[in-house]
């Protein structure tokens, strides 16, 4: 992880120690295993934790990025521009929410920005992490992507049901 | 796998026989590893294969269920009903396509309903044997997870970018 990736946030060093605290805000999936302490505690030394002063921009839109945040505690802004190049907000997350995992995932440019609205603290996880997740920790890395699918499943779900009022029958 | 999941629709056995075919329609993530063959034979006996005749229901907006279909070839169309209870098409997909990944990972009922336009065969996977793909091989558990992820991703943003235009500033 480089020690530059946030030059203007307070680097807290790797995730180990946040283990409980990120058990706590990560939710729960009736369906399938949770995370446990001892899984965070694996997961700890493959992300690197930050905290955000208020306006702090965490990521910025059309920019390339290969990282994912997830939020610790805070609030963030989420805002994209529209066709008109018109800034429109388009969620405010707290604690517990996946940002930036699209381009980590797919390698396109940021589809929206995300802001600290306060204080925000939040774990990295990049690429090249999770890759060595899957190939040392293939059964924690599934617990991860399980956990964003739902996410992105839940997110896609809100989504859709929106735009389907607008579409022609 | 139960023999009466889909009674009305040729039964084409375990996907061991579909792994090159799956392999050629899964498509390219040029930033994880892909699939290989020796990967989908092993996924083979963990899904069911189908064939639905023109106008097959496979996937039923409002209902519970909990698989996930990919589909190796074949048109499905993808409607959902807007609030006015109008049904409207919001996809027509393709072989290498997944449907109902949603609500197999997060067990709400269906979002939307998938019909085959023609003859469509696809493969079947189901929340347990996901359950045990994650278990007994965790790093190709990974590789599909992944792709979902990759998947959705997709689908966000495509969904994402049409909401945001209808958006109040």
């Amino acid at each position: 992880m480089s020690e530059t990736m946030f030059p203007d946030f307070e680097n807290l060093g790797n995730a180990v120690g946040y283990a409980e605290k990120i058990r706590q805000v990560v939710g729960h999936n009736a369906l399938f295993d949770d995370f446990t302490v001892e899984d965070l505690k694996h997961l700890g030394p493959y992300m690197h934790v930050y905290r955000a002063p208020p306006h702090g921009r965490i990521i910025v839109e059309g920019e390339r990025g290969d990282f994912m945040a997830f939020t610790i505690d805070g609030l963030v802004d989420v805002t994209k521009k529209d066709r008109w190049d018109v800034v429109k907000r388009i969620a405010v997350v707290q604690a517990g929410a996946a940002l930036g995992e699209m381009s980590m995932i797919d390698g396109e440019a940021r589809f929206a920005s995300c802001a600290a609205i306060e204080a925000t603290t939040f774990a990295v996880l990049t690429r090249v992490k999770l890759q060595e997740l899957i190939t040392n920790e293939p059964r924690l890395a599934s617990k991860i992507l399980m956990k964003l699918v739902y996410m992105l499943s839940q997110r896609l779900r809100q989504t859709s049901a929106k735009l389907v009022n607008y579409l022609e029958k």
